[in-house]
């Protein structure tokens, strides 16, 4: 949990400069001394194991300082998404923690999922909030990547602003064959030479840690028991396929064997909001004959995210992220802690 | 603005004691001993002259401890309204003093506008937030109601949660005749007689002065200059006339003469969400050959109600205001102010 000390030092998503309380004024302009504040979202190869995942996330909270904000466990992609909140060092501390405990925790060899991984941690990726730079969160990165590799003795690869090779900014990219395939030729192929870290890999694997924008973790559900039309779907819907702007999107299985899933990661919904995002998969599903569920989001979203769908869904004139009530207090006692 | 002294002393939102992280666990319970936040969304009956706005909300926003979240001046309604957050005293003191200056710079026997009021500061409602009690703000709408009697010497009616007598609860009773018929008649009819101060009223009129629970200002404009069409919708939605379930309803003109308005307040969107209150108008206003224009809110809404929206929007299996990051955020900063 965040303590008051440490807020006080370091924690400002957002500055109110406005003393008269005009919402047009400076409530998101920030001040150049802000202290910063991050968040860190590693995702774990177990969805399952209750007392591994309890475990992973008890060795986070155990950082004063740093919040962990939600958990989310996936039995069948086996992975779990912890989302942790606070400033720079703390945040940092409890990553490398629960990085230190999955290793322990998580034997690679044995595991099986849905979603393609690297490792027992598969990827800590930091995130700059508010004010906070990008290039802080890449300096995060590399220091907690450095020491993942040192203390941990895990091969580390840098990725998203943190990558130092182009092939390696994008996840998909990166985690190509996945562990088997690092396990089978780490040693001998330069290209999957680690940034940080040994050139072999045990059973803990490697971990991708990185920097990024904030970005939603979006599912879509569909009624269907062919794996290959939510394939088709994603496929038709992602950027890399010439689909949406700023969206990844990948067909996966579910537990029931009639329900597939889109499961996508949307970037900036400033420039693809989530309900395109949405309608455009109900269109492309239905072209093949097949219903939407429903959706599912994995972590937390951004009010701003979730705003625009009820500005989109209700014809609002205007109305943001500043339009509700929690994020106007929020900007208000992390200013008042901030002083 | 907040200040880091008054936080600690008194401001809690809601506490987080799960330091596991886990989102299951009591986010939303409350601890016994947590200190009280609430809100007052005080309405004055200025729209138009913005030295008049400004010099209220500096009245409002010169109290240490007293946070000034949002203004929303309306130049037809000749209308303008805060939100206020912070711990009660200040909050209080912040409404006092706005009330002060409206009584100084508004003179109802020249104040033109669509809505009806009955005074300079016309309401001054008092919200608990969180785990805040509402017996903490009807004592509060007590206290500043007499204090605004007897140093203002204006007519005070205690209306919603603290109202007196039954006819009080509601302002549209309360209201009927508005200023016009208090100036003729409070001296002389007994139903007028105000629970505080004198009965007489000067240029600035009477003020209610209540507590009730969160509400949602939600209007949505209407393609047609008939305001009986928008008079017609309200009333076909609002509960007094056998409509939605915690809805409140009328029609009013807009600046635009073919543009009319169904202003609505929400008192509970878990009974009747905004997605429901939306296509309810847009039926009935089709119903009358009109279309909807477009939504609007009048100062901040919580996270659930917009969350809703989008859960509705998207088919979200689960999201609430918990789905939120700056929700969360919040929750931990406030326990941490809290400590």
């Amino acid at each position: 949990m965040l303590s008051l000390r440490v807020m006080v030092s370091g924690g400002s998503v957002t500055q109110d400069g406005g003393d008269n309380g005009d919402r047009r004024g400076s409530a998101r302009g920030g001040r150049a001394a802000a202290a910063a504040l991050v968040e860190c979202v590693p995702n774990f190869s177990e969805g399952s194991r209750p007392e591994v995942i309890d475990a992973i996330v008890a060795a986070a909270a155990s950082v004063h300082g740093a919040a962990v904000l939600d958990r989310h466990a996936d039995a069948v992609h086996n992975r779990m998404v912890l989302t942790i909140a606070g400033p720079p060092g703390p945040v940092a501390e409890a990553a490398f923690r629960a990085t230190a405990c999955a290793a322990q925790l998580i034997d690679l060899d044995v595991h099986r999922g849905e979603h393609p991984r690297i490792g027992a941690t598969d990827v800590v990726p930091f995130v700059p909030l508010g004010a906070t730079s990008m290039q802080l969160c890449v300096e995060l990165a590399v220091r907690v990547g450095r020491r993942i590799a040192a203390e941990l003795d895990l091969p580390v690869y840098l990725y998203g602003e943190a990558a130092r090779r182009p092939e390696r900014r994008r996840l998909p990219d990166l985690r190509r064959g996945e562990y088997e395939r690092l396990r089978s030729y780490i040693a001998v192929e330069p290209s999957l030479a680690p940034d940080f870290g040994p050139h072999r890999v045990g059973r803990a694997g490697a971990t991708a840690v990185g920097a990024r924008r904030p970005l939603i973790a979006y599912n879509v559900t569909l009624a269907t028991a062919d794996l290959g039309i939510a394939r088709a779907v994603a496929r038709a819907i992602r950027e890399s396929s010439g689909g949406l702007e700023a969206v990844q999107a990948r067909g996966f299985r579910t537990a029931d064997p009639g329900v597939m899933q889109v499961s996508t990661n949307l970037v900036d919904t400033s420039r693809t909001p989530m309900t395109l995002v949405f309608e455009r998969i109900r269109q492309e599903a239905a072209d093949h004959g097949v219903e939407v569920l429903q959706s599912e989001l994995v972590g937390l979203a951004p009010a701003q995210a979730l705003v625009d769908v009820a500005r989109q869904a209700l014809q609002f004139d205007r109305l943001d992220a500043d339009s509700v009530l929690e994020t106007r207090l929020l900007q208000h006692a992390l200013g008042a802690l901030d002083q």
